[in-house]
């Protein structure tokens, strides 16, 4: 009685032709106040100048940029990063990466283990792909055993079809405790390993990323973790030499709250921050100092509108959970004083009405229907709940760019 | 320079036609341990059992079902609630209603405000759908504005082409302080104002739902929560009385943790849960009584591979935080002792290998490549980045259902 009907015919690539879309990409042209909400927007002079500043400081180093295209999983605003100067991007995931090289963008850093049958199978073709474009995928590795079976799986590709090695880039544990294979001696030690036993692994590079630096308040203290993180570098780099063992030509790693420091260190060849195009509440909470780095400015908003008011010191917008992730803390308004976003249920965003530092009070009969824009808390698991970004500028849409890579999970 | 290239080509509904598939359907018949991961697995034994358990339990009652669909967003399984004798089921939003009605669902509750003219205008179409399904949307109302907005939409529809009047819900607020007009003489005399000016409306019932209710941890508390939102619901009827209104029909309203209070308040006439298909860690906190209501069990898991493990007191699976929401708190594992998530980045969970209460230590040297089996934290946002739900029996894989609905925000 209760098994599925017709399940079959359902294809996630495919929805029924009969689904109204969720793209606003008829509204371009209009001003933002037609958009349909809870939506994601972005405001393209900002985050050109986001991409723009960061690319030239890069640039004034003599160093690579390779932006992590983990934060927008868009291929439209990645190719922007390329225009700009970009050597390449970072994925974390391999079906993430698919999204990018289905439209073109070949040069591609997997900053990340790849573990698993089904995932090595999509790795191969991924490489493949590549390959084609003219540009070359990378893939994270911290240890012997991953590193072989990813051998295998290409060693097993080359007896289909003519294969050339993959790149890898060998992660150590600069200090993150998460991945990474302990620097220095077992570094190299792995190092050697692949160069004797794994001829389709080509190790081209050191991945050397430290995720919590990134969101430490102080400059003081993330400096003292890019100081930490330089010296597991070193150590690896030294350990290569007395095994005898080439050092790889690229040191990789940075974030967007350490690039500033990152690019000072004389060690990282290549930086890979991704979240300097939006920035979001827990990033702007960092202390900055636009002496080492440039300032970003917030690009990323979710547009809501108060849905339910029903009481003077309350209203209720239609963003809650599913539109704003609230992992590094709640959302905050942009341009509303006196209102405070201080609960998300599943689809509910309950804010408080409240007098504002300069005296401001919401009339609460005026709330109903008000648009309002939100900052996310952070932004990258907030991308990641839609399926497009609406482009604006001076309050109007200009543009629509799909979130290719969103739940791109494998 | 950075204008984009060919955006205009690229649609949200159609995906690059290169794009490998993030569906698992293709491993239909074969075991569980062929899945790539992160996905969200459901055992269709135990779902089934959930689905029947509340029907069976509900109709016992001589009360309605028509249960929560924002939980799955989920045409199949939807398909098969109302195979089992539900009513019709519940949304949070206009687009996402659409979803279902996409697939031939036509009763359709949606158990929210709807505010703003794209919202109205979908409103609109939908409800006009329905009627052609032969089934009736309803959406719920809590004000004199938002109700006049939207009985103006019907009025100008009316205009192209001859449509019924829509059937409300009116909420009021039972003590969660979110949505819903002041219970007693405020809504009586709402439901006044829209009988007297609103011909496109028709007042049918109404929406009595306590969110936070749901998740508080003892069944006195919950008990004392049923108590007040009948108390609430009571002055309102006694207020309709007063001012010569007919008595809604319907009381709707109930949840997943308070569903056996519910059904025995003598008061309400349909009852709304939704996660009881699913469960999820923080439901399982609760404390339960089966004499009160049935068991759940927990149906719904998120597949986990070991990407990394380079220390004995760590590993790193390769679910975080766009795998799996961690608003009401971290997964557990379900049956991995010794191992404990304690920690979710964006893309790698972070597990503890520690000693489990019967002496149990899992090697870490097995851990590499081991697939692990996840209980979310909260259901319905993990639900909601995902675009499948594999169904497992058995240890083998045995369909997969499009969560259509998912992202749709609108």
């Amino acid at each position: 009685m209760m098994k599925a009907q017709q399940t079959q015919a359902l294809d996630i690539n495919r929805p029924p032709a009969n689904l109204p879309t969720m793209s606003q990409h008829q509204l371009i042209g209009q001003s933002v106040d037609m958009l349909d909400t809870p939506c994601l927007v972005v405001d393209e002079d900002v985050l050109h100048a986001n991409i723009q500043a960061l690319q030239t400081f890069v640039t004034s180093f003599g160093l690579k940029l390779r932006p992590h295209a983990k934060s927008h999983k868009c291929p439209a605003l990645a190719k922007q990063q390329l225009a700009a100067g970009a050597v390449g991007i970072c994925c974390q995931k391999v079906s993430e990466a698919e999204a990018f090289a289905a439209e073109g963008i070949g040069d591609i850093l997997i900053a990340n283990e790849v573990v698993g049958l089904a995932k090595l199978q999509r790795l191969v073709r991924l490489h493949r792909r590549c390959l084609h474009l003219g540009g070359e995928l990378i893939v994270c590795v911290d240890s012997a055993r991953a590193a072989g079976f990813m051998n295998k799986a290409l060693e097993q590709a080359e007896q289909e079809q003519s294969i050339a090695p993959l790149s890898i880039y060998l992660e150590i544990n600069v200090g993150q405790n998460r991945c990474g294979i302990a620097a220095g001696r077992p570094a190299a030690e792995l190092a050697r390993t692949i160069e004797d036993y794994m001829p389709w692994l080509r190790l081209v590079g050191l991945q050397a990323y430290h995720g919590t630096a990134q969101h430490m308040r102080s400059v003081e203290e993330r400096a003292a973790v890019v100081d930490a993180v330089c010296n597991k570098v070193r150590q690896t780099l030294e350990a290569f030499d007395a095994l005898g063992l080439a050092r790889p030509k690229v040191i990789s790693g940075g974030g967007s709250g350490s690039v500033g420091l990152d690019a000072r260190t004389g060690l990282f060849t290549e930086l890979q921050a991704g979240s300097y195009v939006f920035m979001d509440v827990d990033y702007m909470r960092n202390q900055w100092d636009s002496n080492i780095q440039p300032d970003f400015a917030q690009s990323l908003f979710v547009l809501t509108t108060v849905m339910s008011q029903t009481s003077s010191d309350r209203a209720v917008v239609d963003a809650g959970l599913k539109a704003l992730s609230v992992d590094s803390g709640l959302p905050e308004l942009k341009n509303a004083p006196g209102l405070v976003y201080e609960k998300a249920n599943d689809e509910h965003g309950l804010l408080r009405c409240t007098t504002s530092q300069d005296g401001h009070t919401p009339e609460p009969e005026s709330l109903l229907g008000k648009k309002l824009w939100l900052i996310p808390g952070h932004c990258d698991p907030t991308v990641n709940l839609y399926d497009e970004l609406v482009v604006v500028r001076n309050g109007q849409v200009v543009d629509t760019w799909p979130v290719l890579a969103r739940g791109r999970l494998f």
